[in-house]
């Protein structure tokens, strides 16, 4: 059987080229402006898996963006991968922070990245990550080493909360049977140090909306004699947060799991440097909850933060006006044992509670999901660490993310499988942010790496 | 002589129409998009004096737009009043709330104006106040009935701060010069209780930056490590109101006038219903300083008001981001006494001071400009009250305004000259706002007192 390093070497160009071109369809799921795009960019994924080689491939419709089911079935009587991932994509603006246009991907060498790296939207999160998985199961095929059944879901609307996804899978249970399920849509360590993610926090994504006069007023004429939306808004959500950085919601940590002394030293392990970390995003001090580190923070802690806020004039010049609304878009990230809807709610009924009777508040819940962790003794993480070992030379240090992948939780209770996230990407990505992009090196290791998950996850199962 | 009633009533409808001409062009002077606009505007008033019969204009240079400048001197050994106008006007956004467009003005009946009132932006703040002294000065021309020479100055930055206004006034004292300054750009209690505004507030206009991250970053990956600016702005801002809406600015209220408890007997008559104030902002309470009554609120006491904030994510959807700045447009109202610029100073120095470490702040000083007090003994306030006196038959009453004319303090202080504030606007025209409109009969009303007014400071005068 030809050797995966090989394989790799001699098809690189065209798997970096066949990831570029999925690159440039703006496959944005949050703006309706882009629904085109979306649909395109479902149909070129669906068509690149028939081109791998599933004998059963289709477009799901659903009550929002279509999903990419596919297929290889090989003997019954073996075990079943369901891969999943996305291929919608997160806006693309601030647009003029970007230093290549987000669509039109192109090879960048960094400090991190000295064979070069992908930069598009999306590059990493998901579609790079995404489609290592279907140019390792090309591998497979090719080569005829494929050692058990594998199911391929991409969906168009994780950067949306997945609603149709859930939907989808209550209402497909057998077709998605499993004996696990495998996502590459998180990051690791570095380039020399895996690591595979145990834990991921939960969501709440609101809109608040607060309103004062009934219409735009002249600042002069009504400035200081009525409620102004914007300064009001500013005071709710500054009192949200206590001087020690503690979320003031009641009832807000009733289920947040207090990690022990020894866990918490044994996450201390992870090699981390402040000074690089600050380095990094040029600040001069790190800003949290007290008492707790920043890889803390960012991982088994709940927090509370301001993702967008507009209201009054916001152009060139100044205007002398009392806004008659003012809008902020909250989410929550969440630990373990936090339901998202429990929290939604808490946030809802604090939030109106604390308005003052001179405005009127509007609360809307966007989405959410549940947090989630996994056992580092299952096959699967077995499987994947013996996996990265033989890539990588070391093994994976497991870790806990900050991030939200909403419907790990929820495969675990329809499918009744566990969930293994094999990683590629680095923090330093810029997932989210102008300038996203994914290394060269991280995309050819992963096409390299997966293979071998097949390989131990099925004969670990004899 | 032919009478002003008979003239105004003979040539209403050109009048009217003369004023939507100047209305439909978009003279918006905070945003360059409408330069060309404002230029063509001074070019139709300046055409407009002409036509009404001074032997002067020109169009002055400044650094900024033109300033409109007229005169008709008929006798050096008579007075001279100044009317000063401007031409330029608010933006108009939010143009979604207007119910026709801001720039095709349409005269539609409400409530306050059974005649009939202009919808346009600019209708009432200034064009059609402004518009009104030159329709006057054409009915004393043509009817040979100028009692004294008159010199007009219209300026195109009014509602930005009136840079270039100063630089050409410091630098044109004798063309200036003059015995009185008549302004029409404030408002009056109702169309049957005339009103002359004795005061106004300063006023100053900052802009704000936050800077966290040097990069929009992942909520999830780093949210509860990093200081979110938006967070951070929101707690900054509400920070400068205490629990008894009073500002916490050290300093901020050093030099404010405290008034006589029987000054605020004397205000406490004007007549107000704070129930009808709040049905037409459609507000369930009013909101604001401890100790202090509406009417004080919004005139003789000081403010500071977010008039616009945006960061982050404001699209449609949602999006997990923690954003790199966040950012805020402040203004602050000033009563006499307290000086813009060390106002200024004063909240930049504070609002840096309480910046922590964890981002970096930018203060940028917009604009601003003095309150200001005028006697009501004058013989300028005893003439205009005598106008109004003879017109809606009922004595003007003296009022503090909450808005801001920056320039009537350097007037005062350049020109050694007073200033009479005739406005014939109402607090419900909506000026800054959507749907700003003025009343035909006011602006009918104002034609018709100003020759008065002439009359009667010329013969005060002898």
């Amino acid at each position: 059987m030809e050797n995966i390093k090989d394989y790799v070497e001699e098809n690189k160009e065209r798997f970096i080229n066949e990831l570029i071109e999925l690159l440039k369809i703006p496959s944005v799921s949050a703006d309706s402006a882009y629904a085109h795009d979306v649909i395109s960019t479902a149909e070129a994924v669906k068509f690149s898996l028939e081109k791998a080689g599933c004998d059963f491939v289709e477009l799901c419709e659903t009550p929002g963006y279509p999903i990419v089911y596919a297929e290889k079935i090989i003997d019954k009587n073996l075990p079943t991968v369901l891969v999943y991932g996305h291929y919608d994509v997160q806006p693309a603006d601030p647009i003029d922070l970007w230093t290549s246009p987000p669509f039109e991907p192109v090879i960048k060498t960094t400090d991190i990245h000295p064979e070069g790296a992908i930069f598009a939207r999306g590059a990493c999160d998901d579609k790079g990550q995404m489609y290592m998985h279907v140019k390792a199961f090309e591998y497979m095929i090719a080569t005829n080493t494929l050692p058990c059944n594998v199911k391929f879901m991409i969906e168009g609307e994780e950067e949306v909360g997945s609603k149709s996804l859930s939907w989808f899978v209550e209402r497909n249970h057998e077709k998605l049977a499993n004996d696990v399920i495998l996502i590459s849509d998180t990051g690791m360590i570095s380039n020399t140090q895996p690591s595979i993610t145990t834990g991921l926090r939960g969501l709440s994504y609101v809109e608040v909306e607060v309103t004062g006069p009934n219409r735009d007023l002249h600042s002069g004429l009504y400035g200081g004699a009525v409620a102004n939306p914007i300064n009001i808004l500013t005071k709710m959500i500054a009192s949200l947060h206590d001087e020690n950085n503690h979320i003031t919601i009641p009832g807000f940590y009733d289920k947040v799991e207090e990690l022990s002394d020894a866990e918490r030293a044994e996450m201390a392990k992870a090699p981390f440097s402040l000074e690089n970390y600050k380095k990094a995003l040029d600040i001069d001090d790190v800003y949290g909850e007290k008492d707790y580190v920043t890889n803390e923070r960012n991982s088994i802690r709940p927090t509370l933060d301001v993702n967008g806020i507009w209201g009054g004039y916001t152009g060139e010049g100044a205007k002398t006006v009392i806004a008659s609304k003012a809008y902020a878009k909250i989410s929550m990230r969440l630990v373990p044992n936090q339901d998202w809807e429990e929290i939604t709610a808490l946030f809802k009924k604090h939030f109106e509670s604390i308005a003052p009777k001179s405005v009127k508040v509007v609360v809307k819940p966007h989405h959410g999901g549940q947090g989630y962790v996994t056992p580092i003794d299952s096959v699967g993480y077995r499987a994947a660490n013996k996996a990265y070992t033989e890539t990588f030379g070391v093994p994976a240090i497991p870790v806990r993310s900050g991030g939200s992948i909403p419907i790990v939780a929820l495969f675990e209770k329809e499918l009744k499988s566990k969930t293994i996230l094999m990683g590629f990407g680095l923090d330093s990505d810029a997932i989210h942010s102008p300038n996203e992009h994914f290394g060269v090196f991280n995309y050819l290791k992963g096409i390299e790496t997966i293979p071998l998950f097949y390989k131990y996850f099925t004969e670990m199962n004899k």
